[in-house]
């Protein structure tokens, strides 16, 4: 059984965090709520979400998975406004999900979940040392500028290991940004310097609250992770997003 | 002689309600206002649109006909904000229409109105037994939703007469919309039921003020009827919508 | 030396100024301020930019002269809201250009000037009798109405040479707007009637307020100049547009 009441907004939150990674997705629920894992085709960026029962007007499910078009529910969610319910409702026998927003009944075909990319299991035991909390503004203005110059963007805490800095080298130009302690909510130091895709990070990006802390954790040409609540604490985003090789 | 102030708000509204259809019409006047009516190439979609002297600033015309490129027409008075006045005069002589917008003043050359599609009778005498009452905003949500899954969309009264209903069935998802006599603002039941082009019906919306009353008369496979208000009441729209051949 | 800091919309207004006719162009400063001097690739739209050194929070710069890439640094400036602060800093010998917004280091390489096209001087003794100082609003309505109708404008004043006029004329339609002393904020009597290609005085239009008085400078077959200030008086434009040769 599925059947579950949430404002649009959460749901929208919800859809879009995994959105930015994947087409498809397939969707945990229990008691404790929904969880979806997803990696993108090339197995650089996976996120992990979770979403708690609080974050329902009403929850009530058996434990179970459904395979979604994530494309296809965001539209659907897109044409509530934020403050509206969207009811969810799962047809056991048709595999079927029901979905309602104020008298319009949308009966959306799920996909099967064997038909959708395994899994990731994000690895919690990552040596990243470093750990920074910033505004998802500040996260917004180091891509767009780093996208201007490159297609790739350098993460990492300067020698001095308290300031925390983003930079991104093109042909002729270059961009560089750096927070201290008094820019970033919190700094934790240690060593850690890695070169990502800018377009993956753009992409996460999008669906980072501007207004929101973000913990991001880094390394020595490791991962990187990021952290955020969405549906006001009641859910939680992790990206993790795989290091390139740095060439110099 | 055709000699016109009219607010640019209630001219745009006239205009569009036509372009949604046609891109060219013929434009009668006589001293109860002016009138057009339009049918699309493929004979499918109808308008009847009337505009009354009261909708108008000053209005001193002789009976009399114009043929206009309505898209033409539309940027002009596009140009205009809501609350200014157009000033409309037409030269006999040069068969031109001088539209004046606050000292700019744009010649328009007319077309032959016998270079203009047949203008439609609106058959008044259909059987159309079921008669709701909708506002505009309830048209735009069951369209857009339906626009997700079909070309087509089918609108009538259930077996018990007393809900009005929108449904659209795609290959693997379906939309469905209920709307009963608390949702609507007046139901006259009566059998119906009939399946329409939603591009047709996208185009019409588009010109429906969400905030409208919008009238809508059905029968069993007949064409669909809806009449709203413009001007604040000085005119009115009739579309008329033919059906199209249920497959099942 | 070169060292200085503006406010971002500032910066934005001079460079969309000039950038509405060229992708790159010399700035040359002194301790009076700035100058850009451009030409088009064509030679019919010339600018002349001065900005003042009170037009900026910090000015402290030996004369000299960088070659920019517009576009580029059109795109930088954007990422600053309207009353942040733009950090400019010449570092000579590397040749390029160190920009800081709020933390954000930009650092942009620089054009040889010797490539970059011979900067236009513009006449200042040009038989220009005529003279109106109209809003840039308006200059908006008359541009966009001829350009639904033509590729060319026609500025002037009528015989009387108490009304200027713009018009345009389309193969069935035509434009016209008249302006006297009521509407323009004021006019100097004088011979004047001249055509130019309404692509350049389109561009020109971009970059000009709305709410922002023009002095245009007026003759028979002669250039247009149009000056206006940006920076709350702080700075100065002036285009110059050459007149097409009239074929009636």
């Amino acid at each position: 059984m599925f059947n579950a009441i949430v404002r649009a907004d959460t749901l929208q939150a919800t859809l879009d965090s995994v959105g930015v990674l994947v087409d498809e997705c397939k969707i945990h629920f229990d008691d404790a709520g929904l969880e979806i894992r997803a990696v993108d085709p090339a197995n650089v960026g996976m996120v992990d979400l979770t979403l708690d029962t609080d974050a329902f007007e009403s929850f009530e499910v058996d434990e179970g998975l459904i395979g979604v078009d994530l494309v296809r529910l965001q539209d659907i969610a897109g044409m509530a406004s934020g403050d509206q319910l969207v009811h969810l409702e799962l047809d056991e026998e048709t595999r079927k999900l029901h979905i309602s927003i104020d008298g319009l009944e949308y009966t959306l075909g799920l996909l099967d979940p064997e038909s959708i990319r395994e899994e990731p299991d994000l690895p919690e035991d990552l040596d990243l040392p470093a750990n920074i909390v910033i505004e998802g503004r500040d996260i917004d203005r180091a891509v767009k500028a780093a996208d201007m110059v490159s297609d790739h963007i350098e993460l990492g805490l300067d020698d001095s290991e308290d300031v925390f800095y983003v930079a991104a080298e093109g042909d002729t130009d270059d961009v560089h940004l750096e927070l201290d302690n008094d820019d970033l909510i919190d700094l934790v130091s240690g060593p850690a310097s890695s070169l990502f895709s800018l377009e993956y990070l753009k992409n996460m990006n999008k669906a980072i609250p501007k207004d929101t802390e973000v913990t991001m954790e880094l390394g020595e040409e490791f991962p990187v992770k990021l952290h955020f609540d969405i549906a006001e604490g009641e859910g939680a985003v992790t990206y993790m997003l795989a290091p390139r090789i740095q060439s110099n």
